[in-house]
């Protein structure tokens, strides 16, 4: 996979706390120089990052709920309508982690439908937090995904208690089949790597290196 | 300062995103048997909480754009006026870290303003961060937080490059003078290192490790 094709599989991500607003500008100049399809950031930076890349070719992606998954189903739903209002064309939502590990899928099920009715259109990608969950579980987050009109799957947030490893994502690929998309993310930071989930059965990348894993790709 | 004082001004914390009804019920049981003035949990978890001690002199305090600040002053309004509307009675709300760092105070301050104004008559903790500000930063964040209506300043989420620090607590007990409260928070797991930050200034202590602190505490 030459460079230009793997960019257009990033999320370019920046979900720092203590990310300014330079360094959200940096990230945007970032993926319109290399290519790179989207920007994955912390909702109150989505309406900047909209403004920003209007016109570039670079789809705003929002996280909500985000990094804990433990706001209410209603609390991300509006985080997620709001990021669309402004701009953002893809969200991505962690699950209530703990919602799933407590056996109420279905208040899992609910919170991801409601998000994607909230926001009709746009793809949601519903994060799982892989780390913090048995292969059950794994394989229980993804069926719910699949019936709530989830877009992708994703592996981690990055501050959880691992990322993405090449066997979550090969069974999220797995029980998902190829109904939707697979992301994988959380510690991802060189072209190896994202070639390994790629081959795992990842559609999508997303790191806080993209610069670097694109600097290491065949540019043809 | 004895068992029961130091109870009464102790935040027992479970904000971990894997938490689960199991451990959040056990977080209560434990507020309720050792006479702990309040908990604090993500707002997902603020409805059953507040269920399960109805009546039983623990108050609930709801964390909201917890632990990034990095959700809208919107979304944080709504979350709090949510988890309040569902009965928790305090609201600990992460600033906009970036926006501060990026010279913006005037966000922070609207923000702090919509959620106070959002939940009358329920306090509201600002956390700050520290671990991400300078000192004048932090100086600037107190300033901010009282004029617009904090109940408290608080230092830190567990979640950001450090924890509450001694020195943390002095600066922003200096600047609040009086006026409002200051929560120390982040790290904090022994009867010793709560007494430090009380001596400096702290008037609230959060912590995942309330109980440890209590058994070491004196009994009268």
């Amino acid at each position: 996979m030459n460079r230009m094709q793997l960019a257009r599989l990033l999320d370019h991500t920046l979900v720092a706390a203590n990310a300014t607003q330079a360094d959200i500008t940096a990230l945007c100049d970032e993926a319109v120089a290399h290519g790179i399809g989207c920007v994955a950031v912390n909702s109150v930076w989505a309406p900047y990052c909209a403004r920003s890349l209007s016109g570039k070719g670079v789809t705003v992606c929002a996280c909500v709920g985000f990094p804990l998954g433990a706001a209410t189903a209603r609390v991300k739903t509006e985080e997620a309508r709001e990021a669309v209002r402004y701009g953002a064309a893809e969200i991505e939502m962690v699950i209530s982690i703990g919602a799933l590990r407590s056996g109420f899928p279905d208040f899992v099920e609910k919170e991801i439908a409601m998000v994607v009715k909230g926001v009709p259109g746009v793809p949601v990608k519903a994060i799982l937090e892989t780390g913090f969950l048995t292969d059950a579980e794994k394989d229980q987050a993804c069926r719910i995904a699949v019936k709530a009109g989830a877009a992708f799957v994703s592996t981690a947030t990055g501050y959880g208690r691992s990322g993405a490893t090449v066997d979550d994502v090969r069974i999220m690929r797995r029980v998902v089949g190829n109904r939707i998309g697979v992301k994988a993310a959380g510690g991802i930071r060189s072209y190896a790597e994202a070639l390994h989930f790629l081959q795992a059965g990842a559609t999508r990348i997303g790191s806080s290196a993209g610069v670097a894993i694109l600097d290491e790709a065949p540019e043809r």
